[in-house]
């Protein structure tokens, strides 16, 4: 393996959260950067053996009450680095303390303080994506802050919007759209992704990753967080950005009345809702239809006005196969109306023996029909890559840190 | 375990098909019947350590033109017994046979010469399993034929109807209801299950049993005939007795022209059609529609009439939660829009290391809101009573012994 780069110095970098993703970017973390002090703070005890002089280890659940008190002691330095890779926090809230402090910020997911997702007295499209990205970008845009935030930066959201670039790029090509430039800005590619006339697109993942040990039957097992995967699959309404080609609705689809309008949700978890998608090793394949932030923000970003009348929106939405042994636990809590509770949870990770994470953007409706374009990461160049860690993390790992480098040279 | 009862003396004994129902069913048939010879029949290759002076093997496919050249090879005793547990042959053609000798017949589910179900130029409804029991009843008793034969008699369909009746005298004891004496006639049952206040039956099956080895995507497995399996829920239309009180009718539902009335199909393969229902171990859980003779059966058999019209009949369906693998390679077929071939099969027997077939009839709508009665069998006490057989074959197997037994008592 050729000698790691390092793309930057950060003094003080906090990583909320100890869990799969937290676990697998640390030494990422290590590796790519130079830094005064990591402090990494999770809720659990948990084995570190990373902790030394440099790394440091708080045990806390962070709240509402104590999360300024608690960043407050470790954001000491110059350079500052949040790294939020924690369930049940407030994305929006420690953004805004970071922009307001001058520390950099990035997160893989926006997340809200713990019990928001299941909590039935908050209203479903308080609960949608689309409700909770509003009031993201509401509450951080009124502050007028430049600190560099990243929201929602892990494989997916995240490292996909980067793919349906490079694939609008491919499509160009392969089907011989005149591109004499790349384009900069969000008009321009709007204006490309309609003119090559997508109408959708897929976020299609298929996950086969297996262990061979066996799971009782309400267990919950997962390649990554079950916490995460049920706040999206189970307690979020199932949700899609909503192009201006589509003609038809579904039966329990809901409008939003305030906002970008760019998606819709429908009032059924999206580990109830299937569709028929493509992925590239074992081709047509159902995939649950649950609620991602890319989603939304891609069908956002890639309309078009005019006057502002809006003339062109792809639809966007995830098309998830999980592992089979998520597919069997995300169908057993549907059909129970209930999710097992956390002493029922794994993730496999050393547990896996085999298969591997194809994550893609699957773009419809153009010239060339269908192209998926994306990564496909099996367990064994995961484990040669950063040990310890299943595909299915290192796809979310990689973009933390190149988000963070994106960060420090965006400033 | 005590001796073995032995049930009846038959002289030639055919079993058709070396499948796991008739591996299962071979030891029970030598441990509970005296005879001189079984002859089995099957088109494959098969370890059969059992051949010897009274066991005879003969590797041939039965096909239209053959079947009765070959069965009058066998059939030279004074009494007869045909057992089909095969697919790909015809049931109708092979019951009509053996009543034309005065053999007696069993089978597990009603079958048509091989290709049949996936064969696209027939119509839907001809291969629903409606349409099939209907043509199956006009040609078998168009000759007025006398030696007993038996459809249908392994666990679902089979054991369950009879677990229906049981659960009826449960059920008035249960809701004080009085009943001086069992029902005798299918119209008593029939009255019995509509003053009851039974408005449907699920034949609620959840398979838990679990193997350590890893199942390859695209592979196919199951704890039964995965031939079977896919015939039933992947080519077949669902399928469900249709109750009297229904108000509300499915989606892609077809009612028939002709026959009984007693059931509907939908445009869906039963794989792709999800219900709720409940099983004891699990509570409540998700269960495939997929189509089940025990559903037409029993809708049709509780019926009652008066002056020749309906005035009441119970909604049946199968709501089959097979074992997590099978889950995961049914919606792969789904989602791919087809079928492993042979050579991607594997039915898990000697695999099992856990689980269990648990298999009963959900009443529902009635004073006591809901009531299942049926069978618990894990896969320990399965080896106990059957080697090399796992939990789900036993049920079947156990069931055609019955079968047997009470054809030789009511010939």
């Amino acid at each position: 393996m050729e000698t790691p780069r390092v793309y930057g110095y950060i003094n003080d970098i906090c990583v909320i959260g100890h869990g799969s993703i937290g676990k697998g970017t640390l030494p990422l973390i290590k590796r790519h950067f130079k830094f005064d002090k990591i402090t990494i703070i999770d809720p659990h005890p948990v084995e570190l053996p990373e902790v030394s002089e440099t790394v440091e280890f708080i045990q806390v659940g962070l709240t509402r009450d104590n999360f300024k008190e608690i960043l407050d002691g470790i954001f000491v330095g110059k350079v500052g680095f949040c790294v939020n890779l924690s369930v049940g926090t407030s994305s929006s809230e420690i953004m805004q303390y970071c922009q307001a402090k001058g520390v950099f910020y990035i997160d893989t997911v926006k997340e809200e303080w713990e019990g928001y997702y299941s909590n039935e007295d908050v209203e479903l499209w308080k609960r949608s994506n689309y409700g909770l990205r509003e009031a993201l970008l509401r509450d951080v845009r009124k502050h007028n802050r430049k600190t560099t935030a990243i929201s929602c930066c892990g494989a997916n959201p995240g490292m996909v919007s980067w793919f349906v670039k490079q694939a609008l790029i491919n499509l160009a090509k392969d089907i011989g759209f005149p591109l004499p430039e790349e384009p900069k800005t969000r008009n321009e590619w709007g204006k490309l992704m309609k003119d090559l006339g997508v109408k959708g697109i897929h976020i299609a993942e298929r996950d086969t990753q297996r262990s061979n040990e066996i799971r009782d039957p309400k267990e919950f097992w997962n390649t990554w967080s079950v916490d995460g995967f049920i706040s999206e699959g189970y307690y979020q309404p199932s949700e899609l950005g909503w192009g201006t080609h589509e003609k038809w609705v579904p039966k329990e689809a809901v409008f939003h009345r305030e906002g970008c309008q760019a998606a819709i949700y429908m009032t059924k978890p999206g580990m109830n809702v299937t569709v028929k998608t493509w992925c590239p090793t074992y081709g047509p394949q159902m995939g649950f239809l649950v609620t991602h932030d890319e989603a939304i923000s891609i069908s956002d970003y890639f309309t078009v006005k005019e006057n502002d009348e809006v003339v062109y929106r792809p639809t966007c939405h995830y098309a998830y196969h999980p592992c089979a042994e998520a597919v069997a636990s995300a169908l057993e809590a549907i059909g129970s109306g209930e999710v097992p509770g956390e002493e029922k949870w794994k993730i496999l990770e050393k547990e896996v023996v085999s298969g591997m994470d194809e994550l893609g953007v699957l773009l419809f409706g153009h010239a060339k029909n269908a192209y998926w374009y994306g990564s496909q990461l099996d367990i064994k160049s995961t484990r040669e890559r950063a040990p310890n860690q299943n595909a299915t993390a290192l796809q979310v790992t990689s973009a933390i840190i190149a988000g963070m480098t994106w960060a420090l040279e965006n400033p």
